[in-house]
């Protein structure tokens, strides 16, 4: 058995990346990840409402392909994401700064640091955080990509269905928006 | 359109449960949650290795099923598991507190709370954290269930195959152990 000593060698992990795995790094430092360039996927006036949120996407970076992993900050009065309920999908949020405040069917929870909450898939309720405070939240959020998934805007005339594993955004009769 | 102040009611997250999902609550303090009580899933020789990791499963608590979210503490000189790498699940770990060592085939990488680290499925790098400190660990950590799924342990005579979404460990040539 190898013990860890007699492996030892120290990685800086930004210097240093595995042969085997050249494009991904070892580990990082979440804050320091590049932002997604794109604000939103949402159709332009949806997406114009995602405003003050920033996304870092952790688990693309490292290849990750059955779940998405993002560092994502809500500046003040900004929203996590349309309200919305995924058919397949489950989801999974922890507040790491600041105070959320988390919007589902049964009304508004205020979140703490180190707080969490897990949507599961197919239960039709639907979720979205934003940000009532004068300070910066961040939070981890973690969705995995199940196939076939559709997604419930209940608050918007908006759909979302998930096909060939790009989003498809309609309104809620099937046409175009 | 449902603003968020015509819906606004205050839930307290242990005391109020969702009408439709009455077993699973909206939100938790993390750290408040009950640990899990089996140690460890390994063969009781590989298990007696793992004193002093504790997991709190967070994603079970809200029924999630594609994916699972522990948040996880390790004692001084503990280990997070055995080195291992899965065929078809990915994992991501992020350290909330303490300076672990992240443990992979190209050595050793001292962690610093908010950084984090990806094992995309079938590289077959094995990775796992050790604590070489005198401080507690806190970090969580997110594995999909993709059904087949094999896990190498590279410094062990295990191996373990995902049967009907229960772990089977054998030795290496298949015996039992």
């Amino acid at each position: 058995m190898l013990s860890a000593d007699s492996s030892r060698r120290l990685i800086h992990p930004f210097k240093e990346k595995p042969m085997s795995e050249k494009s991904h790094p070892s580990a990082v430092v979440a804050a320091d990840v590049v932002p997604r360039t794109k604000p939103s996927l949402y159709p332009a006036v949806f997406a114009a409402r995602m405003q003050g949120r920033e996304k870092r996407q952790l688990g693309e970076l490292f290849g990750l392909t059955n779940f998405g992993v993002n560092l994502t900050r809500m500046a003040p009065n900004s929203s996590s994401a349309l309200r919305h309920a995924h058919s397949r999908q489950d989801e999974f949020i922890y507040v790491l700064e600041g105070t959320p405040t988390l919007h589902t069917d049964e009304g508004m929870t205020r979140l703490l640091p180190g707080m969490c909450a897990g949507f599961r898939a197919g239960t039709g309720n639907a979720h979205r955080l934003i940000n009532e405070t004068d300070a910066e939240v961040v939070y981890l959020e973690i969705g995995d990509r199940t196939s076939g998934d559709e997604v419930n805007y209940p608050d918007d005339d908006l759909k979302a269905t998930l096909v060939d594993a790009r989003w498809v955004f309609t309104r809620k009769d099937g046409s175009s928006c």
